[in-house]
């Protein structure tokens, strides 16, 4: 399948290249052409590896993934064009972390609203399904290196058709099929995504980001 | 040991009951002295059990819980009196949960701040430790009902020797000295009060609140 990751960061190098490992042609994205670390990307592949504009990666994808700083989401996805996005699957891993007043960051949208929400509303005719956003991207790839997969991910969005594409994506990725909890619309961001705070504290005082949280149920 | 209860709701119950069956004296205090509910939780004691007012309820209690709806915590406090509570350990179980717009509630503060954070700084003197807000109250009380009490419960707040003293109750209430996550100073109630909103999503797509969040870590 073809899939854009939009966004150069330790993200969208991550899931990029597991997608290569798993056989997709994958472009990335990023703000202009022959970025630095998308060139390095690239580099690191035999093959089914490019780069570009998010433009380009847009028109490339059948499938989206904004691994975009969520702060510069919304531009970043207004340079990739809404027409090259209608229609199509768009898996957001992005979470609105504002750092510019120190730490810890807050959310710059949250508790009413949030990212996934917005970048839905601003772009109607793509199918947002929000995941992935609440855990280390190394682990995003990888659920087995953390006590054999037995731990637990969100989805959420309003097409349910979407969703299940995600979730084959996912199982991809090596989650297992109940593993993956599906929160229902896109308004079930807004409690993932105000998650990151007691994520960021427990990796301060786990002193690492390899944890997951697991929902226990008898 | 004297322990006041601050609330009448499920919470406030179901706590008190629990202080009661360990063998504490409890005092549960509301607006007005022989509140309904308080008197009806007092009958269901044989002993130790007592009712009145916040000021009574926080005179008498050499700890105090505050299990009052979140959203009228702070007023409930300053009935209580900053002078009666003086010096002492409060572990804060409230949640800002503003339903006054409708399903779902939003948080009446958060992400810069937190209602444990606004109790610290409202009443300076008084160690306010943020604990049991992330799960059903008869999970509180009888943690072994999941799971075997395999699953995490957080504490924080800005006093060594009051978190001490919470963990301590906390142990009594069932919950293993490695369950509880200890998070630092109170700012990390963003963190615990901002998991309500997934909380509340989870009990919808489960169909039940019989659950809890267990960090996982290899």
């Amino acid at each position: 399948m073809k899939i854009a990751v939009l966004g150069t960061g330790m993200v969208g190098d991550t899931i990029g290249s597991k997608l290569i490992e798993l056989g997709h042609e994958v472009k990335m994205g990023s703000r202009t052409a022959g970025n630095e670390k998308a060139m390095a990307w690239v580099s690191k592949h035999k093959k089914n590896a490019s780069e570009g504009t998010f433009e380009d990666a847009a028109k490339f994808g059948e499938i989206v993934f904004n691994c975009t700083n969520g702060m510069g989401s919304l531009e970043a996805l207004k340079q990739a064009g809404a027409s090259n996005l209608q229609g199509k699957v768009m898996i957001d891993i992005s979470n609105p972390l504002d750092f510019s007043k120190g730490m810890p960051p807050s959310l710059s949208v949250c508790n009413t609203s949030s990212l996934g929400e917005e970048i839905q509303k601003s772009f109607p005719e793509v199918k947002v399904v929000k995941a992935l956003n609440t855990l280390n991207c190394s682990l995003m790839v990888n659920p087995g290196s953390l006590a054999g997969g037995d731990h637990n991910i969100f989805i959420c969005g309003n097409d349910e058709g979407a969703k299940k594409q995600a979730k084959d994506l996912l199982e991809q990725f090596g989650w297992k099929s109940n593993a993956i909890i599906d929160l229902g619309d896109i308004t079930a961001a807004r409690g993932t995504e105000m998650i990151l705070p007691i994520w960021l504290r427990l990796m301060g005082t786990l002193g690492s980001p390899a944890f997951n949280f697991k929902i226990v149920r008898n």
